[in-house]
């Protein structure tokens, strides 16, 4: 008997409801980027993303996520972040800054809104205004930033964890 | 005076030594993930990948990590895979399995091979047999799978956050 059996298929686990984290994203060069990112948002049972830039979603890169995560689309992300924030979200930026809290060491509130910066400028000032926290993730080598798809990929893992059941 | 202000080409966390976490990598269908899981490792502070595939690392994808990730190119990773079980090295499966184990509750040992199946297959029987653990990351919403290097950064993530001095 073969001790572990690969499982194709396996259903995603239900979320009560949907989480509250939102995925408010910096324009992308690549659409690539943003269709990865929204895959990684269905994955981990996120309805709902802010972006602002022309890159349309591909298909065959988000797959069945198209029809699960709501893509808000604006000319600025100011504006919704900081609605958001009055709601009672709390916004998240995920940045190299000064004051930035480690990854490891962060306690997610539920209801968060996740800024991401674009690939190469990262978050803007205007944006670092706007955000509560940063967080930021260790990096250990070359070279010395992680892919943002990867860096968002570690930061919903890690509020995932903390939120497993949602 | 602004409370986050944008740190540019911070230096990576220098680590005592490198990690004892090998990557072993079956044939990816895309040299663009093979490149993509270069730039995860040398960011994490891995310096030693197994692959068996005939793929090109593309160093505009891999960047600087194309110097510092070792990268032992195999016809099979089952002889090298076993070698390292034999030095003390655990290999763990990153896939859906019966009896694999949640990667929230997942302890690490430190001298870990991490493996990682191909983006449609996944690990194959083969390879099943030779691990001493499966992981398996959560997945609440659609597409019902994480994209390979989404997958794996996840993992890593937890490996660094278990092990954030090496």
């Amino acid at each position: 008997m073969k001790r572990f059996e690969h499982v194709r298929h396996r259903a995603p686990l239900p979320l009560p409801q949907p989480r509250p984290l939102i995925l408010a994203v910096s324009p992308m060069r690549s659409g690539v980027n943003l269709s990865r990112l929204v895959r990684l948002a269905g994955c981990a049972g996120i309805t709902r993303m802010l972006y602002n830039g022309p890159q349309r979603i591909d298909a065959k890169i988000a797959r069945d996520a198209i029809d699960v995560v709501r893509v808000d689309r604006r000319r600025s992300l100011a504006p919704p972040i900081q609605e958001l924030r009055d709601q009672g979200y709390r916004c998240v930026g995920l940045e190299q800054t000064t004051n930035s809290t480690c990854l490891y060491e962060y306690r997610y509130e539920r209801r968060t809104v996740l800024l991401i910066g674009s690939e190469r400028e990262g978050l803007t000032d205007k944006l670092l205004r706007l955000v509560d926290d940063t967080v930021e993730i260790p990096v250990y080598g070359q070279p010395a930033s992680y892919n943002v798809v990867t860096a968002t990929a570690m930061a919903v893992y890690e509020y995932c964890r903390q939120f497993p059941a949602g």
